[in-house]
């Protein structure tokens, strides 16, 4: 049956059907409302959800972040509400939110913004899920009449924000806003629907077709074939790496106390100053990337940074885009998170390995980047170390982890077979280096044959780069 | 070697082994640091970490609780934060902070909060958690001393509180107090350890001393066998329910729309006086639990309840205690969560198929009751409805099941095993709704067999139990 055919009971019965069938397919579907106050969101959802099964949808309403929010990147708080595969969630405002404040009205957008968002939705899209957007309009006298009625009625009038009352008072200014937001915020993979409700009956009628048919049409697309991947000419970093690089032991231990002093000394400066730190620590197995943190931190306060340590995803996080199970940990303005392995497993490990197809991970640099830069245009502080030792080197860590009963733990079956992989890796590895190298969130290549060395090159390195990040604010 | 002979340095790194040695063991370790201010809570954790593994402890500050927190039960925000097994955390302050506040001077100690934290330590240390609480004492001349340290350097005067101020002018008042708490709160099971650190030096070997042998001790345990479990006499109350009972279906549509409207009606004003809603559901397979939670938000605001689909515990969460994943999904005040399928899995799945032992289980049934007596006196409304069906009625529904296309997805091979225990289950089940039925959260037996009646008495009792609640609210 046609949806322009039925009636607002027959589409919501049949949405309940289109849910069994999106959960079955396992496809995550976010829908958003957004618009002028008043203008129904709130409505609208209930329609949508009428016959739904609630256990596969949750509805999300954005307010006001909270103070925890506040100190995390903009887009943390939406991220953790995402929907998992198969599952509906409805926003109730959205990231949206940030051009629709009335600060704007004299500024207008910020490209930043419209940046980070374009990427996001092209990469949550690329993930798979669908992503519905509902903007709700209605004129000026119909929102005069609606707030009133809110207003003048003593058990609503506490629901009024200032929000409203700046958008009744600036209606214009707004209507121009918002018609700016929709012309840069249109994309062919996510298009806005702009929807008239004042009545509301009708609008209801008119969203429910809307997302019926793009259900519908998720169902039955066919799966695009990926692009044939373009060879690219990458230099063999790792080959140019001195590997004989070493200190005297007799230095180290004169250096190290030192340095772990004044690691200490700039994290709680960052503390004060309210600068979130992300360092990520890879390399190959039996690298020293655990000695490496531990000596990084070891004077540090606890209470200030943590480790975070990545494995594979589990089934819940695979249930989810592959960024998501980061984005959860990211500290707040202030703190640190090292991350002992990280999304960077996806162009080593789940490319070798074939865990990721090839158009997921020749994705993956570009949404790195990306990702990368949100965190940097949020203000922090991102390093990212990759410890590299030779063959032999891990060769001789291995055998002598595998005698000495305190450190057996730490070898397992799959350390033998990835060292298999060894040049597979190597060729991932040049072209990660190559193409996530970043001027705000650089990789340091770090001499890892000798870990002595290696402990002082990160600690110097992280100095540094607080020092001179320090110098850039002051200045 | 014995802690007793061993140097500060000494023990710092064999704390390191006995950290591997308890991941493999899969312990969890909670260390709780409390005291007066500045008595040197964080500089005892950083000693301790000194030569840890940063990949598996965190450190987690509790200062005043943020606005969120302070909408969720009391130890919300603790459970969030508990270890994993094989993990470390340690507490910079904790729960014990409910029963330092400076009000309590004249109150003295809430007898609500003992229980609860008793009840609290007692669970966890039974799930194989070692808690080790350490409460650090300085006399108030060096007190006086240390908060002029702080006080009197501009680039650390931001960080004194109101609580330093206030116990300072109250020492000794604070250290009656504390004394009272102490005794209170020194269990067999975990008692509190004092610590005077006007030596800092000194206090940290103490500390670590104590950690050491504490862990050691907990490595060489042998498991204490379970108690037998006493048989009771269980009455057999799933015979006595009427399942012939019905309405017509001319009645229930009559009745429905206006009972949807009224809980609507009611659970926003549950959402203006911020009174919490805990909804459970549970019942045999096919009983109709989706359905009838359905009928029953149907007209409810989605943005003010969430309904939780329960299935078997994932990998993460077996590495918790079994609450665990519950409290997570607690709702803020003002909100409803529905858990369809709950805690009582415990009870029921878990005890006949064997996924918990016999003394894991019967623990359960006073550890539950525990559990929603913390949400009664947090203010939560309580309800849990079993939903009952015979085995004749089950059948049908499984076979009308595979017949129709679009209900197939909801019988699986698991729902046909299930169904051969039936006697099994029903032991179980009268045994769960007779010894969990509180007067604060009780059980509401929903006779299934018509799917009709069931569906109007649970939306009968939700309104009955809610209008009941708001009565003695307003006298």
């Amino acid at each position: 049956m046609n949806p322009k055919d039925m009636s607002r009971k027959e589409l919501c019965k049949d949405l309940a059907r289109l849910q069994r069938a999106i959960r079955s397919k396992g496809i995550p579907v976010l829908v958003i409302l957004e618009g002028w106050e008043n203008a129904g969101k709130g409505r609208m959802i209930q329609e949508l959800i009428r016959d739904m099964d609630p256990r596969s949808f949750k509805v999300q309403v954005f307010d006001t972040p909270t103070d925890e929010e506040k100190r995390k990147p903009f887009l943390w708080r939406f991220w953790n509400r995402f929907p998992k595969r198969g599952d509906f969630a409805f926003f109730d405002r959205s990231y949206y939110q940030i051009f629709m404040e009335t600060h704007l009205l004299k500024k207008g957008l910020k490209q930043d913004n419209l940046k980070d968002i374009y990427d996001l939705e092209q990469s949550l899209t690329q993930d798979g899920m669908l992503i519905l957007k509902f903007f709700l309009v209605v004129g000026k006298e119909e929102l005069i009449k609606r707030h009133n009625e809110v207003a003048f009625n003593p058990a609503t009038a506490f629901r009024i924000t200032q929000r409203d009352l700046d958008q009744i008072g600036h209606y214009d200014a707004f209507a121009s806003l918002f018609k700016q937001l929709l012309k840069n915020t249109t994309f062919d993979f996510a298009p806005w629907h702009i929807v008239e409700t004042s009545d509301e009956k009708k609008a209801a009628v008119d969203i429910l077709r809307i997302v019926h048919s793009s259900l519908t049409a998720a169902l039955e697309a066919e799966p695009v074939p990926a692009p044939a991947r373009e060879e690219i000419d990458v230099p063999d970093l790792l080959s140019n790496i001195d590997l004989s690089l070493s200190i005297e032991r007799e230095e180290y231990d004169r250096r190290i106390d030192d340095l772990q002093e004044q690691a200490k000394d700039l994290a709680y400066i960052l503390y004060t100053r309210k600068i979130p730190t992300i360092l990520v620590f890879e390399g190959w197995d039996a690298a020293g990337k655990g000695g490496a943190i531990k000596r990084l931190t070891r004077e540090m306060d606890p209470r200030g940074y943590e480790v975070v340590p990545i494995a594979a995803p589990t089934p819940i996080e695979h249930q989810y885009h592959y960024l998501w199970r980061f984005f959860v940990h990211l500290p707040k303005t202030g703190h640190m998170t090292i991350f002992d392995r990280s999304w960077y497993g996806r162009l080593m490990v789940e490319r070798v390995e074939g865990f990721a197809r090839p158009d997921e991970w020749e994705r993956a640099y570009e949404e790195i980047n990306e990702f990368e830069e949100h965190l940097n245009n949020w203000g922090a502080i991102v390093l990212k170390f990759f410890i590299h030792i030779d063959s032999d080197t891990q060769l001789e860590r291995f055998e002598s982890r595998e005698e000495n009963e305190d450190k057996q733990y730490k070898i397992t079956d799959e350390d033998w077979r990835n060292r298999e992989k060894w040049s597979e890796y190597e060729e991932a590895i040049n072209e990660m280096l190559w193409r996530t190298d970043m001027s705000r969130s650089p990789w340091i290549i770090v001499e890892g044959n000798q870990k002595e060395y290696a402990r002082i090159k990160v600690l110097e390195t992280f100095i540094e780069a607080v020092k001179k990040r320090l110098k850039e604010e002051d200045s």
